[in-house]
């Protein structure tokens, strides 16, 4: 087990109903004039912005709204948001949506206060070190940017979907209510449990020795999914399915499941050009990569592939034929992911045509990529190739 | 599941070394003045002591030390604490040590800014507001107190061991090293997972139906312990086992895995009063209790400690004999505790004359006990007597 710091003040307000709690959270934050930020009139229609504004109103605190968020959010909303927070004078953001909002949120709450242009962020030519506080009222669960660090945002004319982590984006509170997930299309519901999924499986996959508890903490979290996304596909609004989803949607990206490990994440950026290039579902596109990737890099650690079999999809042991083993927990993830609708192969994804070297080269800017196994540019392209079909 | 809120902002640094970095986190949180609360002299003598005013000292920071603390902490020692601080206008606590360390000084910690009793936290005659800032190097790992609101402080004159909760007392930093934990004696370090293990099934044994995650997060938790304690047993500075105890016992007691649920408690009230009594070994004390209450109220959710036989401890299904499979779960911890050289009856715990009419009243002071079955005056007194042989 490596040292670490584990450091995730966000406190978290869990259930029905909460969002009526939202004014009274960003009073307790020094809010006085807020940037309400939201992706599509849908949170309108739903009378949540309404429930919200009341809220806010309440506890005393005036509103600005910007909305047209769209999923792989791109840097020139983040840039709009800037404008108008410095125009408006606002003192906090609350977030109404998933991941594409909140990233961009994040985005915004650091560019007011940079005195330069927000993109530095992602390109690592400047780290925020100071930001405007957020705030969030969870609609989907996926990212788990309710309470990470990160931001991941599009600047689609030159195909960059790029990322930075600092603490001082960190959400400050977050209010999640199973009860606003009950309307998500069984699309989104499932390429956010991909997501949620690979963000567990991003730091399952180690080649750090002597990680017993956060090993059996993944496992909990992914077989906690598995056992539950199904049911919600069944029963849209079976409140308690939908509530083990979105607290394990929170719990798999708030760094614990991490904890003195050394995480892999070569998965999400080879997805991560997939989006670039070709506007795709993140989590649809990571239930593409994902297995692909394993295909690829099980020989590096079988024990860990055969724990994983064995674990998480209950893979009898085979002593004499273990690599059917590892070949068999892969398989049941690819299945799984198949039983809840999402695509499995770069050609039920809708991408045709190869740019595995333009794409390998763009994930490969910082080096190789990933921990498991480092990966270099004909890797990449021997992932894509391998998840073609 | 319940509604709740997860508010749990203290920091962890954890790993070889990280004491250290004391005097900067103190720094980061306003001190420049530092009581430093300890236990025996023993770490004096192992030099943590010394290590520890370098990093003050480095950071700037003046300190003044109190020890002396015991195991079971005392309220006089408590009020001499308050009065220290106030006398040396100390701005800040650093504990160094376990859970009566700790919990000592978050009694001193809040009672520095009453202005009254500092008992009356724990008789319920007032609830602490705001408290000094607080930071801990943890040597024992089993309260949990490092990242817990809980303080249990004991007034022997009177064999009263009372609690309070505060958010305001949570430690703002828990640092914790392994290696320091290296030198604890067999018996201590085998009382601590108990501890740990009944933080986890107080919240594990819960009538509150779809509670998935959690569930699974506190089998993986129980399993890293059983799977650990006998390693370090075998070998003290098997750094790697002692790393899993030490971040199972934060997780254990932070909130997290009680999520959603509705926790039980009545095995730590019904304990506490043989502490009081007794002066016992708080976990030695759970170590015969928790069994007895299990053989007690395990009719009232068959399923439950069905559950916990098969996913906790392996026993196989035996579709015709559920209460077999029951008994064999309870059977196989108390084996447990047995094989770490904890005692699992009162009669070993040395404890011969039956007051336990006496204690459970007192147990009972703020009513009924426990959630999962809610016991009365005869049930506490009944499982007095099943932990007798």
């Amino acid at each position: 087990m490596q040292n670490f710091v584990y450091d995730v003040p966000t406190k978290i307000r869990f259930g029905k109903g909460e969002e009526a709690m939202c004014g009274r959270e960003l009073a307790g934050i020094g809010a006085s004039r807020v940037l309400v930020h939201y992706g599509s009139d849908r949170v309108k229609i739903s009378g949540l912005l309404g429930r919200i504004e009341d809220s806010l109103q309440e506890s005393g605190l005036s509103a600005v709204e910007l909305g047209g968020v769209a999923p792989n959010p791109r840097l020139e909303l983040v840039r709009r948001g800037i404008d108008l927070c410095r125009e408006e004078k606002v003192d906090a953001i609350l977030c109404v949506g998933g991941g594409s909002v909140i990233d961009s949120a994040k985005g915004i709450a650091a560019g007011v206060l940079y005195n330069g242009d927000v993109w530095d962020f992602y390109t690592d030519k400047a780290t925020p070190s100071d930001a405007l506080p957020l705030g969030v009222v969870l609609t989907i669960p996926a990212a788990g940017s309710e309470s990470s660090p990160g931001s991941v945002v599009t600047k689609p004319e030159s195909r960059q979907k790029f990322y930075f982590n600092a603490q001082c984006v960190r959400p400050r509170f977050a209010i999640l209510n199973p009860e606003l997930t009950f309307s998500l299309p069984p699309f989104q519901t499932a390429a956010g449990a991909a997501d949620i999924m690979a963000h567990i499986m991003e730091r399952y996959f180690t080649r750090e020795p002597n990680v017993d508890l956060t090993d059996r903490l993944c496992e909990a979290a992914l077989r906690t999914i598995i056992r539950n996304v199904p049911k919600v596909l069944a029963d849209p609004e079976d409140y308690a399915s939908r509530a083990e989803i979105m607290w394990t949607g929170t719990i798999a990206h708030n760094d614990l499941l991490g904890t003195g490990r050394v995480d892999d994440w070569s998965s999400h950026d080879i997805e991560h050009e997939l989006s670039a290039q070709y506007d795709v579902t993140h989590g649809a596109g990571l239930a593409v990569i994902f297995p692909a990737w394993m295909r690829y890099v099980n020989g590096e650690d079988p024990d860990r592939f055969v724990q994983f079999a064995t674990r998480v999809w209950n893979v009898e042991y085979k002593a004499d034929d273990r690599q059917a083993m590892i070949d068999e927990g892969i398989k049941k993830l690819r299945d799984f992911f198949s039983l809840i609708g999402l695509p499995t192969s770069l050609k039920e994804l809708g991408v045709e045509d190869q740019r595995y070297d333009q794409m390998a080269r763009q994930a490969l800017r910082h080096g190789s990529l990933g921990n498991f196994k480092k990966l270099n540019q004909k890797d990449v392209v021997e992932i894509y190739r391998l998840a073609e079909g």
